[in-house]
């Protein structure tokens, strides 16, 4: 079905040049796309166009939209929003999901907004944002049945059966004891096949809880691994305080992903889909990593300088430069981004940074040693022995240095409390680039006798 | 608790060399430990270690560890484990995991452990085994109950508490009719707390399915952002064929963000924890990307051999190479590395690329204006007007063709069936790298008239 407006074909449109019969077509349209592919439109378009979409949608699906799409880009939305609208949206998101919202906001309409919520769901909001960013807190669902260790399978049952809309999962359930200490964890499966004149205490399992205070990204990883729908958040004398969601996990550990992949390539994160990104904003979240980094590569311009009466000398020297350079900034690369992933998993950790030295030393002097041995056959075929000797050596010390460094680098990012892919790759091959010249230039000299 | 052999500080130790009561120690402090602690240790360590760790913990803690891990380091811990061992934790495992650990294994290992299935494991593990690497059918449960609709809901939580042990999960329950094709989709919280006199048709809802044969990447990550525990896998018929579980789609999610990260840096993934890799592994994973980057920076030695003659004439413009090749390399993979993830993530496809080669000309171009200007005042300041007219020509050329290029390129990768991830990222620098030295003598020998 091709519609003239171009709405769901991402052209210029605005609701005022929508008329009426086919805003009911697009509307048809959208109701029999599956979900994921509205959500997908919603994503692909501009803030302007995503906000008419979400309009022409049936309330309930609209919602399930909504909830689907990161905060940066609800925040944005809601601004193209009607006020009666944005209520709606705003109370049907669990606390949680409210507060990461909230932030994205501006305050004046943050505050407009908790305001508005009726006392009890205010009280929930008020409580989440009441934990420092980027800790469990600010992700739990406070909203948790009180199940006692006393209590029988039977009592349980009807209990979460009665309190179901209290709780944000009824599917893993903590259960505590009469002072609210976390005893233990009961999945609803097994409540629902157990005896029921048992006691709920002989059917928990140990449970695997998290204190608010824990670190999110690190949390939600290690939660996910173990493929548990929920888990209790506590306090530091085993309180139930409330439960984090798998759901949620997933949004951390996603955004956390391309956060990474963003700053390993050397940009900031957009916080929202790409082709919803007004142009601005992409240059915006490129100029101050390039420009750092075009500063920081004057150093190499400098190191040249140095060395340009030995350039004067042998001109050849300078076809080798892009080639030793690129070549040290790949292994950094490789090693750095290694690093760096296994540092997010929690494969690596800081005390582990000598097992990871020595590993990448290993590692650089053997592919330096297989990639040295290729340069010195070619370029002394072509360029003569001396020269090939030159980048032989050059290219097993080059690689060396960088597989150590690019390895390295990471960890120390992160013992000083730094974004790790921030600090590694964009640093590394700048690192690699000048460091890569002097030991060129060094060997270079000694070997060609200049 | 500082234990002789090492075992939990990733020193040198095996299980011959630990003395009975230090393994009693051992399992004790293992037993103590928080579950994820466990598996981060058994993951910081080599498989010797690992498989006498699993061997320490009791029975169910040992299995829920083995769960957690990656089929590749499942697979070379099965090596290290003795027969009746191996069947226990194979046996464990859900039929979807087990394949995965099947491909992991040597053909002639997986068809022993096959046949020491019981029949119906075993049938169940070859149907999974039947579709294609890479569907959705390869990742579900065929284990799943068969509610009609024209049950009531206290028909269903009747079989459903019956039938539970057959079942992966049991809280997102697909409807079929009596032709088997999925009608809708029930949650086991719904059906708690709804009327038992009630059609389980009325409470069902519209049901969000997958296509067995359907990508399971892209699959994986829209499910994960509808928030669902659960949901129906269908053949084209719609009939039902199983369920793709949340935590199934986590695990590729995982790895799928595991394989980019590591290609963007240009290697090849691990498919394991960095520390439990052997080195000869980690060389085998950067080597040939290395040697293929390498013998294609040729191509920049070749470009700066052409150009010999303007070099000798002008050394200065050496001392520039670096500096604007790693431009252009950092706007290039910026560039790269956004549109690579939007692509993973759905954002963008591939019927974008205009789209996306539009928005990245204006990027670049904004990017090139900013960075020459910059580029022109101190090149200018330091080596006069015509140096630094060159180098302020050449950023703006350079930006605005990498960040183009850098755009397009994941998009055509991924058109052609390639990973963007391989493609972008390395190629890029390269790419880069010798057409931005073209541009650059181009442009000094216009304007310094060489």
């Amino acid at each position: 079905m091709r519609l003239k407006s171009g709405l769901l074909r991402g052209e210029v449109c605005d609701m005022k040049e929508l008329e009426l019969g086919e805003a009911r077509d697009v509307a048809a349209t959208l109701e029999a796309m599956p979900i994921q592919e509205v959500i997908d439109q919603v994503e692909r378009t501009s803030i302007t166009k995503g906000a008419v979409l979400l309009r022409l949608l049936s309330k309930d699906r609209s919602l399930l939209v909504f909830d689907a799409l990161g905060p940066r880009l609800q925040a944005d939305l809601i601004g193209a929003f009607q006020d009666a609208e944005v209520l709606d949206y705003f109370a049907d998101l669990d606390p949680d999901d409210r507060v990461s919202l909230l932030d994205e906001l501006p305050a004046s309409i943050a505050d407009e907004l908790l305001r508005s919520l009726d006392p009890q769901e205010k009280q929930v909001t008020e409580l989440v944002l009441g934990y420092a960013k980027g800790s469990v807190g600010r992700w739990m669902s406070p909203q948790v049945l009180l199940l006692f260790d006393d209590m029988s399978v039977a009592e349980v049952l009807d209990f979460v059966r009665n309190h179901a809309a209290e709780a944000e999962t009824i599917y893993a359930l903590p259960i505590v004891n009469r002072a609210r200490q976390v005893m233990g964890v009961v999945s609803l499966r097994k409540l629902f096949i157990a005896d029921p004149t048992l006691k709920v205490s002989e059917i928990m399992v140990r449970p695997v809880s998290v204190l608010a205070s824990a670190d999110i990204e690190e949390t939600a990883r290690w939660f996910l691994q173990l493929d548990l729908v929920a888990m209790p958040v506590v306090d530091e004398s085993n309180m139930l305080l409330g439960v984090l969601t798998f759901d949620d996990a997933q949004d951390i550990v996603e955004q956390a992903d391309s956060e990474d992949s963003a700053r390993s390539g050397g940009s900031e994160p957009l916080q929202q889909p790409y082709l919803s990104t007004p142009i601005r904003k992409l240059v915006k979240s490129r100029i101050v990593w390039l420009l750092v980094l075009a500063v920081s590569a004057i150093l190499t311009v400098q190191v040249l300088d140095i060395f340009e009466a030995t350039l004067v000398e042998a001109v050849v020297l300078a076809l080798f430069i892009p080639l030793l350079t690129g070549t040290g900034g790949n292994t950094g690369n490789q090693a750095a981004t290694t690093v760096t992933r296994a540092l997010a998993l929690g494969d690596v950790r800081k005390s582990d940074v000598f097992r990871v030295l020595g590993r990448e030393i290993r590692v650089g002097l053997m592919l330096g040693a297989l990639l040295g041995a290729v340069g010195f056959v070619i370029a002394s075929l072509v360029y003569g022995m001396p020269v090939g000797t030159v980048i032989g050596l050059t290219l097993l010390a080059v690689c060396t240095m960088a597989a150590s460094v690019g390895g390295v680098m990471p960890i120390i990012a992160k013992a000083i409390g730094a974004d790790p892919a921030v600090f590694s790759n964009p640093f590394i091959s700048t690192f690699c680039d000048a460091t890569g010249l002097i030991i060129y230039f060094a060997i270079a000299k000694l070997v060609l006798g200049i």
